[in-house]
């Protein structure tokens, strides 16, 4: 058992003005699957990708929109966005003030899988 | 891929003013693991109890207290859980407001696993 606030957990760059901080996983023992927490700044996006895994993202804070393959949705605290496999994705904050998300993955031979690449 | 609001799904009363809401999982056709959205009404707890499969939960709003097998510890917002399988565990909110949290568990055999029996 652990218990950490998020905010005292280092934050990694996941791009530019998006920071990543992995919450709850294998350092904590845990088998299943990885916490990570997203905080977007304005204007900050992740890249255009898919992957052999799903996502699931709850949004804590603030605004955003979703591209996918058939345009991109506004969305807002309290959504909730399921990503299957191979669904191309990509999150950005075209906001004013920050965005705050939890996104949920999957173990992938028991580490976290890799993150995108800038395109 | 689905894009809903917890707000829009369908309450389910986990235990006295406690509401979940499974806002990831099977019907979404997610593989792997569930995410459901829990409201504590001031007072609300859940049951005192383990089974083999894990928590991860971050508290989204409101202060709480989660009790384990070495005491109690007082939680909040921003606060992340990683409880293991077998461990005892149960979260209340002492406070005067509403407590959020989401809580992610792996699937079990294709379904989310159960929910706690009443002491």
């Amino acid at each position: 058992m652990k218990i950490q606030n998020y905010r005292e957990v280092k934050g990694i760059a996941a791009a530019p003005g998006v920071t990543m901080r992995i919450v709850a996983g294998p350092e904590e023992k845990a088998p299943t699957f990885v916490m990570r927490l997203f905080e977007f700044e304005p204007g900050a996006a992740m890249p255009f990708h898919n992957h052999p895994w799903e996502h699931e993202v709850f949004i804590i804070e603030g605004e955003g929109a979703l591209k996918h393959s058939g345009g991109e949705t506004p969305v807002k605290e309290g959504d909730v966005l399921t990503i299957l496999s191979g669904e191309q994705h990509s999150i950005r904050n075209p906001g004013t003030g920050r965005m705050k998300i939890i996104c949920v993955v999957p173990l992938v031979d028991g580490k976290m899988p890799g993150m995108p690449e800038k395109k």
